[in-house]
C-alpha cells in the first residue's frame, strides 16, 4: 500500500492502473478515457511516425488535462542479409497474392527517428515515458530527466529489473509469462509467471514495480498488490474496449477464446509475443529457421496484416492476448476501467 | 475467505496450506510436521511399493494425529518398444559406466499396484487422498468416497478442472507453469501462468480450487486467495526443509538459483517437468527425439540418479525447481510453515 501511494503521487494519477501502450492499438479516445478515469492512459508509438506522434499527442490533449504516457519500443542494432528478405518473400508469397501486393520491402529503421520522438515528448511536455524492448542510451535518460519526465521501463526478470533500475528508471513494469503480445525481454530469454516474477522483484529494487500479464478484473489486481506491486498494467482488458483500434475481429477472436488458446511465437514480427494461435502463426511455424528477426519480419508482414484486418480475416491477423481471455468483455473503456476500482 | 474456511473444514486442518506430494521427497517426519502445525502433510507415494507405502504411512501416524494426504500418480496405458530401451540404453550408457550399474530394465507398471495401494489407504484410514497425472477410474472414486475420504485432484487448465469436478472429485490444485517438478497436465498439453488461471477456474467450478505453483511465501498465498482459491500447495517451499529427503546439493542447488535457472523437460522421466537446468537435461535433450514415455524414461533414469544423489553430484540428478527459488530457505519445517501464517 506504501508502495502503491508512492506510484500515484509519482505519476500524479488516481488508481495505480496502466493501460498498456499496445503498439497500433491504442486511439486518442482510449488513452484519454483511461487518465479521465484515474488510471494511466498510454499511447502506443511502437510503429508511429514522429509526425503521427505528434498528431497522436494533440489529439490525448484535447480529451484530457490528466498524465498520460507515450510507449516506445527502443531501436535495436539488428542486421539483415539480401538473401534471407528474398527467402522470406518467398515463404509469404500466398499472403501477397491473396491481398494482391507486391513483395513489401524492409523499413528504415535508424535512431534519428527515435530521437525525434523523444524530442517531440520533451517539447509536447508528455508527463510520462515508458520503454519496451530495453533501455535507451544513458544521454537519452538523462535529457528526460532533465525535464522532469517520469520513465518507466519494462523488465521479465529480476536481472533486467535491476538493469533498468541502475539506468535510472523510475518505474518497473515486470511483465509475466501471462502477457499478450510481445515479450519485453532484452537481456534474459526468460518466461517467468507473474506469480513467481513479482515478489523476486520486488525483493531486489527500490524503485515502484508495477505487475503486468493476465491481468483482467480486481482479483487480479488485489494479487497484485499482495505480491508487493504498487499497482498493474493491463492490456488485453483495454484491447477489447470499443475505443481499442484493435480489428473488430481480434476483439472478437480473444472474447470466444479460453486460457489454452494462446501461444508464444516468433513468427509475426521477429519477436517472441503472445497471441491466439491462428492458421498465420501455423503456416509462418513452418519456416521457423527463415523467420527475420525484429523488425525486419514485422516490415514483411505487417502489410497484407493490415489488409486482413480490413477485411475481417482473423486467420491472417497477429491477435495478440493474455492467457486470461475468458475474463475478457466488449464494453466501452469507462466502464471495464471503473469495474476494476 | 468464505472457500477457504470451507477447505480447512472440508479437511479438518487449520491453515489451507498443504504440502506438495513430492515423490521421493517427503519423509514421514516432514509430512507429519505439516500436518502437526495445521497445515496438511502429503507422503509423496508416486514412486513407493504397497509396502514402502505401508510402512511409511504407519511412521506418519506414529508422529501426527492430525490429518495427512497420500499422493499418487495415476497409472497410464503407454506402450513401448525393446527397439527404443536400446537406443536410450546407449545414448545414456556414460552414465551406467560412470555410476557402475548395469543396463536397467524397465520396471513393471500395471493396475493391480495402483489398486493395492488404494485399498491399503482405506484400510490404514488415511483421511485426504490427492492425485496427480489424471484421475482414476469411476469405481475407485466410488470406493473412496463410500470410505468418506476426500478426493483431491490435479488440473493445468479449466477444462481439467471442469473433467476433475464432473467425475466427483472433491478439491482441485490448479497448477500454474511456475511449478517445480511434474506438470499435472492429462489433458491438455497447457501452461497456464498462476495469475491467470486461478480466477479462470474459479468461475467455472464450484469446489475449492488450490493454487499450486511458485509460492513460497505469506505474499503467495495471500495473492492466491485474492484470485479466489481456497488454499495453497507448496512444493519446493518445503522440499529445501531439513526434514525433506531431497539431497542436500539438490536443496543447495535450490537456495543458490535464481528465477532464470529453470526449465521445462521432458528427458529426465519421459514427463514434462520444471527443475533447474542441469549437464543432465543438457546432455539427454541432445536426443530429444527418442526420450521414452513416462515412467519408462524415468525407469531408465532412476537408477543412476540415485546414485548420483548418494555422490553430491548435481548434474547427474533431477532438480525439481519452481520459479521462485530466491525466496526458498534451508530450515526447519515447522519455521517454514511458521513464517507461512
Amino acid at each position: 500500500m506504501k508502495q502503491s501511494m508512492t506510484l500515484t503521487s509519482l505519476l500524479n494519477i488516481t488508481h495505480p492502473i496502466i493501460q498498456a501502450g499496445m503498439a497500433g492499438a491504442t486511439t486518442p479516445e482510449l488513452v484519454a478515457t483511461i487518465s479521465n478515469e484515474g488510471g494511466l492512459g498510454t499511447i502506443g508509438a511502437g510503429y508511429m511516425s514522429p509526425e503521427q506522434l505528434d498528431d497522436e499527442i494533440d489529439k490525448v490533449i484535447s480529451h484530457t488535462k490528466k498524465p498520460f504516457a507515450v510507449n516506445l519500443f527502443v531501436p535495436e542494432n539488428t542486421t539483415i542479409n539480401e538473401a534471407s528478405i528474398t527467402e522470406m518473400h518467398h515463404h509469404l508469397r500466398d499472403y501477397y497474392h491473396k491481398y494482391k501486393i507486391d513483395n513489401p520491402s524492409i523499413n528504415q529503421h535508424n535512431t534519428n527517428h527515435f530521437n525525434s520522438m523523444i524530442d517531440l515528448i520533451i517539447s509536447k511536455r508528455v508527463p510520462i515515458i515508458s520503454f519496451t524492448f530495453g533501455i535507451p542510451e544513458a544521454s537519452i535518460i538523462q535529457k528526460l530527466k532533465a525535464h522532469h519526465i517520469k520513465i518507466i521501463g519494462s523488465a521479465s526478470s529480476v536481472h533486467e529489473a535491476v538493469i533498468c533500475e541502475n539506468a535510472g528508471i523510475d518505474i518497473i513494469v515486470a511483465q509475466g509469462y501471462e502477457a499478450g503480445g510481445h515479450r519485453a525481454n532484452f537481456k534474459t530469454n526468460t518466461h517467468i509467471g507473474l506469480m513467481s516474477l513479482i515478489p523476486q522483484v520486488v525483493d531486489e529494487v527500490s524503485i515502484p514495480v508495477i505487475a503486468a500479464g493476465g491481468i483482467m478484473d480486481k482479483r487480479g489486481i488485489n494479487a497484485a498488490i499482495a505480491l508487493g506491486a504498487a499497482g498493474v498494467q493491463m492490456g488485453t482488458a483495454f484491447l477489447t474496449s470499443y475505443e481499442s483500434k484493435a480489428p473488430a475481429v481480434h476483439k472478437e477472436a480473444i472474447t470466444a477464446s479460453t486460457e489454452i488458446d494462446t501461444t508464444l511465437t516468433k513468427a509475426i514480427s521477429g519477436k517472441e509475443a503472445r497471441g491466439i494461435k491462428n492458421q498465420l502463426i501455423v503456416n509462418l511455424e513452418q519456416y521457423y529457421e527463415d523467420i527475420l528477426p525484429y523488425p525486419y519480419q514485422n516490415d514483411l508482414t505487417s502489410p497484407f496484416r493490415k489488409l486482413a484486418a480490413q477485411n475481417n480475416n482473423a486467420e491472417d491477423l497477429h491477435l495478440w492476448c493474455g492467457q486470461t481471455p475468458r475474463l475478457a468483455v466488449i464494453n466501452d473503456a469507462k466502464n471495464i476501467f471503473r469495474s476494476l476500482i
